[in-house]
């Protein structure tokens, strides 16, 4: 890459081209996370059992992680691997993103979940998503602050490993660390309310199948824990440009 | 590797040791995918279980997961990694591969295969794989719309990861990527189709078997599904070299 | 990075400013992983299972293994991502953290741990957190020798992949090495007494839940392991500047 | 790493410390492995279950591929990362290892894995290792075939990442190659013959527990599968220098 990112003189033709072919890679990668995610839970389905098993909830987080991680690879070079409406906010927050680029993501990471579950349905013969609920015995506030922390998890992973300009090698893993932390939560949150910290992820399903309890609460929930993390790394943890870390110096170029 | 790609003067005779070598490449690395990813379906029946469990599932899911990353990695610098006749295919149309060498990497892809299948059911004293059929109340075109959504998906992935010239650092965790896309979408569709993505995955463990049912879907499925995913990624996502990301610049030269 | 790592004329406000990043760092990360650390056996609690079954320990082992490669990738920049009391004993003994910075890391892992599993207990509704316990059959004595010897393993891939300043490209995936060896050896040694080899792990449920039963073999045993590993690497095994080790050199410049 | 990997002057002494520091690292990285490999077996047991479950299979396929990618991470950089007799067999054929380097690499591998039986052995209150052993139905050849075949694959994985001077970025995920492999040969192999692939794994706890019916298969299968790997490898696969691959460019310099 010895081009220089900024050219002089780019038109707004490119940039408009540019927004779209973003725009167009969020729509595919978060298709790809929703089918693989949500086709996971009808597969148990079909197996005639459900996530209530210990089996079922490794079948089903592992799923998440495995395509997570691979939807963020593949749209991290075009549009940031976002694939996640919370996500997207995260980065606005903290002024990674622009208001108009994050209107256009998050409309083409609905459009993606809701093409990925129409997909499914089609596929399966009709079988109806399950999408999200929250389990008997835990409480709509319960579920709201289990998305909060979840979501701001999952946003300070994305802030410490894709988006920190001092990330550094760190970069390299970052589509893994971020399929790794909504797996790891899917295992602890999942029993409780089905652990999706992604608004888009819990839309698509709900929409192709009709089921909308307690929707709002994987947006709420989510948004606010991607707001708060936004806020964190951006203005308490990014380090400054002139004072490294001292520790036992985990990034010195030399050593890279 | 600072001698130029391609060196001036180079003679007919190595570009044809180059392709042999390739092209033994993908045989062994088509193997070593089969053998443990067909191997883990034979285990089960060893075990007297089978796939139809949450637990049966993991097993074969992340068997190839494991081994399709593997596969990749081995053959990655020597002849791109396909160990797919669908990701050949892919290539082909995006231009990336020439006709010739893509025959070549075919012929290899079935005959390792094959040879791998054939080991299985010598090792195993004589134990019949397998291999893929169509889940009862799963009707063709069920699969068929399958095996083109999930092989879209896989050869999306090995353009983002493995083709794409401004992959930059993810190319690290291409192999990585390729085998984790699998391994989620056979978690999401295994128990409607099996899951293949690769027809020289079927045609091993068929050949060797005897088993053909519905064997054309296996072809013709992943094939559209790559051919789809290696245009849609070569003429609509490829960045222009002059129009960079405008994001959190995920690849900025100074941060790696 | 091209500014160098000690600048001239650093101010002590600006060395201070550093170590309070680093220990919010520190605390950020370590609630991350307890909460969905701790989270997996309360998710197993909410499913009418436990830990005693294969599948309810790959749910734990996975768990830890993803949460904390994530939880060391998020911090391994700032703070050098100890995320474990141990972890900072064994770089102190190395004398790669100063004995201030060590103190004010172990009161956020703490606090971190603590916060985590007081947003559990709430999240979830009042469960109360279920900790680490020596399994019936098996001595205090085997419990603390297990943990020296599994903490031994953690520090020293610590040191291999983090610390030691020839780790050259290791350090890429560092994270996924320190998560990786928690999850084998939680699926080795779960079962007998829950493999911590993490002090903060273990104090924070033990605080909210109550149960103080063994509770210093969980800082002993790993204090004592962290200690003999950061000696053995740091006086042992880390190679002299000026002989690199002479097999098939893994690390020559020009191969990566 | 600014300066020459073999510096003018170098002494012998300097030499013999290095060949020291090389067999601590195996020996250690080795028990490493062992302590997390056959400690997932124990476990099983301690559970009341076994191997022959699909979770039991997963539980020590995860076990092996976690522990054996860390005893490579840690021992890269050091020793090459063998951590067991095969692989350096498959080195010492290419000419990779000397020979007497590699008879100090046998002996500490061996030694490593006893140690780490007999530590297992204390840390349990005294179960005896369960090993390896070939199942009912099947024969020796069939075993011995199967642990040609899997080790084959496992040597010819380390060729290729580890090894191969051309090898690129491709040795930053090494040490996770090398370990998926193993777990996915084991999830194949492993109801059949318990998938071995490194003589030290099975000898360790063979001593331990005076166990020791088939233990020439897996010594003799490994040794021919590494030794296979290592010529081929070495004398067909690895491209010259003056004829880069022509596929898709994975590893231009530009582009990394």
């Amino acid at each position: 890459m010895p081009s220089p990112r900024f050219a002089f003189g780019r038109s707004e033709d490119a940039a408009y081209a540019d927004t779209m072919r973003a725009t167009l890679s969020e729509f595919i990668a978060t298709a790809l996370f929703v089918f693989a995610a949500e086709g996971s839970i009808l597969s148990l389905g079909k197996l005639y059992t459900d996530t209530s098993t210990p089996g079922g909830l490794v079948v089903v987080a592992i799923a998440h992680a495995l395509a997570l991680s691979v939807a963020v690879a593949v749209a991290f070079n075009i549009s940031g691997g976002h694939v996640n409406p919370a996500v997207t906010l995260g980065a606005l927050v903290g002024g990674r993103v622009s208001l108009v680029r994050a209107i256009f993501y998050w409309v083409a990471q609905l459009l993606g979940a809701v093409v990925a579950a129409l997909l499914l349905r089609v596929a399966t013969g009709g079988m109806r998503p399950l999408g999200f609920s929250v389990a008997s015995g835990v409480s709509v506030w319960n579920a709201l602050l289990l998305e909060i922390v979840m979501t701001f998890g999952l946003v300070y992973t994305v802030y410490a490993t894709a988006i920190d300009p001092k990330r550094g090698h760190l970069g390299t893993i970052a589509p893994l660390a971020i399929g790794f932390i909504v797996g790891a939560n899917i295992l602890a949150g999942g029993p409780f309310d089905g652990a999706a910290m992604n608004p888009a992820r819990v839309f698509g399903p709900a929409l192709v199948s009709g089921r909308w309890t307690s929707h709002w609460v994987y947006w709420v929930g989510p948004f606010i824990g991607a707001a708060l993390a936004g806020l964190t790394y951006e203005f308490l943890v990014i380090p400054e440009e002139t004072t490294p870390a001292r520790t036992h110096q985990p990034l010195a170029p030399e050593d890279y």
